[in-house]
């Protein structure tokens, strides 16, 4: 697990994190969020609408970027401030999604760093595009 | 499950869900998402941040929206375009969140509505404020 202050970070720095969602996971999200959309949770719903098939959480996709920035860059001890999220295709069941955050702003006299953040599917269709306010780890030595 | 048309919506109308997270929501959660950040989903480690105890990821209290949206207000048919949050307070383990968006802006040409979200502790503390885009459904006769 990482710890990065905002010294050890430079813009342009990235990482990144695969998931394939099963509809497993998003059942599970499905109880834990109370969001049971059917276009997730249906099997029979999404085939009238423009998805054809079921598709994941919007906001459980959107969760790898909060995973990439508590394990790995800044990594513990990081405090999310925001996450700004366009939902720009769909996600479907099994798709290898890639979420990758980049260092694009450092305001060191406020210890925020602004991350672009990106998701794509196997197919290299973008599926989210945002942006993430994240107060790095203000020393490294308490891991 | 409601479902309705932008020409069903207005300006000021709002819709609210509550939710206190468990313990449990939050390691199921962690699993789904693959942010096992210590700060949710260890006991000890919070104890040496400013939260003191453990927090329930912002990701999964900001779902709390898409909930609404897509079962509340517009509900069935919508489809979710964008969402910005910003996480203002800690939400701990069973907190009674009380989540509301509010139409603020309608683009009737553009089948495009914009929704003021709010969440608040059972203190009244604001935990996350943000902003979410949504296509409500065309027709809300295919039920």
């Amino acid at each position: 697990m990482n710890q990065l202050t905002i010294q050890q970070l430079n813009v342009g720095d990235s990482a990144t994190t695969k998931k394939a969602f099963t509809e497993k996971d998003v059942l599970t999200f499905a109880e834990v969020s109370s969001d049971y959309n059917p276009v997730h949770v249906d099997k029979e719903y999404p085939k009238e609408t423009m998805f054809k098939k079921q598709i994941v959480h919007g906001m459980l996709v959107g969760s790898l970027f909060s995973a990439i920035f508590g394990v790995q860059m800044p990594g513990l001890g990081s405090i999310y401030t925001k996450q700004s999220l366009k939902f720009t295709n769909p996600v479907y069941f099994g798709d290898e999604i890639e979420a990758t955050v980049t260092v694009r702003e450092m305001m060191i006299d406020r210890n925020r760093v602004i991350f672009d953040c990106v998701a794509k599917n196997q197919n290299g269709d973008v599926v989210i595009v945002g942006e993430a306010t994240i107060m790095p780890p203000k020393e490294s030595d308490n891991a």
